[in-house]
């Protein structure tokens, strides 16, 4: 890979919205700043930082507007919330948002299960939202969900969700997130998938959001890669989760993500080694521990002094293969 | 992909070798056989079913005359097992198996630590072991730990292995197996070590062996199958591992592997759902949880009833993306 330009990768971190909704306990409004602002200094293109849905719907993340306050924003990245409606943007335009982050679902029941509306109610909104937010300099994705397969539903056929993007392309947003949001995406469907959006729509940001539970993330990350996307959702930890997969892990692991496109010679712009230090203090903020192996295994380049004979510490021969 | 011809893959179960050497617990020798009866159904081309190494050195496989002679086996099938010295050659030919798997490390280091030798001493033992096998109609494999990274070592260089695959051919084995044995394998590593040992070996059967320590053995297996590799070990519920990384989780998990090929059109020739009742076997012969993420999760076709809104089981409006 040396003498070669390597690729230029971004990478969104998701982890303090995608995975701090998902969470029981309340992490500490400081304790939220303090991690923005760690993910801030670790060369992230874009980061999702909070939600503006209402407290009671999910009130670990009712602090949005002071975490938006209390981050210091760093040169050169994307601040982006979620926006459910017309008053949550209102509250994001408010706090200065760069990116307004819209979603809805692909199937209809799930739309209906997570949204608790039609996917029409939920278009209908969102063009409100868009239309409120159109104009501002504010910058417009909508992340589709359950993209690439329903827990209840099943398949997802691709051109019902390009048919979506349509719909939204026309009102003037700017980029989609492809969301693979229980994990169902295989590496072939990605790879087709990818190849149409981006030719439809060359002209938006296109994002992949990942899921490994059923541990294929980084393999639909491969397959997105061949067929040309270079952005990518990733969750410090491998925070986040399904309700519909209890004990399986949840969103692609920052760690592993960029473990791995840096080792295959692309340029993340990730500082890997400043995730591992944020990524270890999740446990401590959420009070249990997280699925990212390599906060386990460390990275590849780092090395095992090799056990001594002398000294009492040689395993047994065991002939590990 | 229907009306198309699939391409067929060759999996190979690893779990009762490769998996039950590295647990605390003896599985008793009825469940052994048990299991390797249920895999025997399953449409595996190959089980590793024990391995016929020093009771001392490896007492949970201490039974391994009494599994091979106890298991019924299947047509179709080959039934290989684990032998580090003419020894233990003598006994596995003794049980009649269909293929000797033999192994040494692709890194000094690794080697005296795993085998306690130097792998000048591996390969002089091992050629002990081929010319007493050689002949008798038995398969001699050459398993290469390490072969794509060494956790003392760190890199180690694709060329040095290829050599000591020549060496081993110039003896006349009948197949390699290029191990990952502590993940730290990437995919661009795979597609060129792969690439270059089935242009070297081509009449010589090549798999591949991942560990999913750092997440990237299905990512690993997309490599491999672009270099052209048909055939990938796997273990059952993804037990074994790596005693450089407690915690992590261990070999690539065969419901994983299958589940995302035959997801992606190969015909795998295996039956998940035989392989998943079988792996939900695994934790009461092993007294713990096994890292599959497909026996938490359900295969992508384990469809979910929606939430009755009138049930009071309608989640909270959560927007996961």
């Amino acid at each position: 890979m040396s003498g070669q330009q390597r690729k230029r990768l971004y990478i969104h971190e998701v982890a303090t919205r995608d995975g701090f909704q998902n969470e029981a306990a309340f992490v500490d409004t400081d304790d939220k700043i303090a991690l923005v602002d760690a993910l801030s200094a670790c060369g992230y293109a874009k980061i999702e930082v909070t939600s503006f849905t209402s407290p009671k719907a999910i009130p670990a993340l009712r602090d949005a507007e002071a975490v938006m306050h209390g981050i210091a924003r760093a040169p050169g990245v994307v601040y982006t919330v979620l926006v459910p409606n017309v008053r949550g943007a209102e509250r994001a335009l408010s706090c200065g948002v760069d990116e307004v982050n819209l979603v809805m679902s692909m199937s209809e029941s799930h739309n209906r299960a997570n949204l608790r509306m039609t996917r029409e109610q939920s278009f209908a909104q969102l063009r409100d939202v868009i239309d409120a937010v159109r104009g501002t300099g504010v910058a417009i994705n909508v992340s589709l969900s359950t993209a690439m397969g329903c827990p209840m539903e099943g398949d997802v056929p691709a051109e019902g969700v390009l048919a979506w993007m349509h719909r939204f392309a026309d009102l003037g947003v700017h980029g989609f997130t492809l969301c693979d949001t229980t994990g169902m995406a295989f590496p072939s469907q990605v790879r087709d998938l990818s190849a149409r959006a981006r030719e439809r729509f060359a002209a938006l940001q296109l994002t992949l959001h990942f899921h490994n539970t059923r541990g294929m993330a980084l393999a639909n990350t491969l397959a997105a890669l061949d067929a040309g996307i270079d952005r990518f959702d990733a969750s410090l930890g491998g925070l986040g989760g399904c309700p519909y997969a209890p004990g399986a892990t949840g969103n692609a692991c920052t760690e592993e993500l960029v473990h791995m496109l840096e080792l295959d010679g692309y340029d993340t712009g990730v500082d890997l080694a400043a995730v591992l230090a944020a990524s270890a203090r999740l446990p401590a903020l959420i009070g249990h521990d997280v699925p990212s192996q390599i906060l386990k295994a460390g990275r590849r380049s780092d090395l095992h002094p090799p056990p001594r004979a002398d000294a009492g510490d040689m395993p047994a021969q065991r002939a590990f293969s």
